[in-house]
């Protein structure tokens, strides 16, 4: 498999996941991972989440903003590993367009809650892993646009 | 939920589980995750992987043992965290320990492949997710045998 044929076969993969696994430093260096909700993904360049302020990888994040985004197709034995940084964004603009509605059972204040924060992740490399096949890249050679 | 209910689920959910992700330091110190399959664990103290020894996972467990392995079933939302450190077992016996027939597809040589290596990871916290709730416990409040 070429290079370009993985990247499309990344973006599929990107666009019919719902769930994606996000790696911080953790605290003493331990790599830390959790299941988060894809909200939304600018090509494989962006990937936005939502979180609590006073959630622990908010704390992590803030240390070290170095971080490993994971999406997975168990059905199709597909892997897209992407490491890269994390900033963490509280600026109402940012906040409201990522608002979802029915966000208020974790933020109760709408979106001028302060404890509703959004991560943006920012991509350097990329993996794509199908069956034994991995295929590695740089992000500057992902399309911006899908 | 109690710590020891916490436990319980977390017991059932590895057991159940035949995927597995794994985080590495990574290169740079950046967090590295990738899915395994699950081949054998010790209640939640001891998680098991094959691996090729050529692979980019055991130079970064050389160079730092500091790992995460995460469980998790999408259709409960359950997850589990573990934190611990990795070690890079070559020896033949806990090579012997751990073939499973089929393995000649990765690792032609049988049990001798040098290219065959089993990864030991020793947890040392765990954090079990369910929903909106996180329980964290020490894995010396997890019994030894199930």
């Amino acid at each position: 498999m070429d290079k370009n044929t993985a990247i499309e076969k990344g973006l599929e993969l990107v666009q019919r996941a719902k769930v994606v696994m996000l790696a911080s430093g953790g605290e003493d260096g331990y790599p830390n991972i959790r299941a988060m909700l894809k909200i939304h993904t600018d090509s494989l360049h962006l990937v936005w989440f939502s979180t609590n302020t006073s959630s622990e990888k908010i704390k992590h994040f803030l240390k070290d903003p170095r971080a490993c985004v994971y999406f997975m197709d168990s059905q199709t034995f597909e892997g897209l590993t992407l490491t890269g940084d994390v900033e963490v964004c509280r600026d109402i603009e940012t906040k409201k367009r990522f608002w979802v509605e029915g966000f208020e059972i974790y933020y109760p204040q709408g979106v001028n809650d302060s404890d509703y924060s959004i991560l943006k992740f920012k991509s350097k490399n990329g993996k794509y892993y199908h069956g034994l096949n991995i295929i590695s890249f740089d992000i500057k050679d992902v399309p911006l646009f899908e």
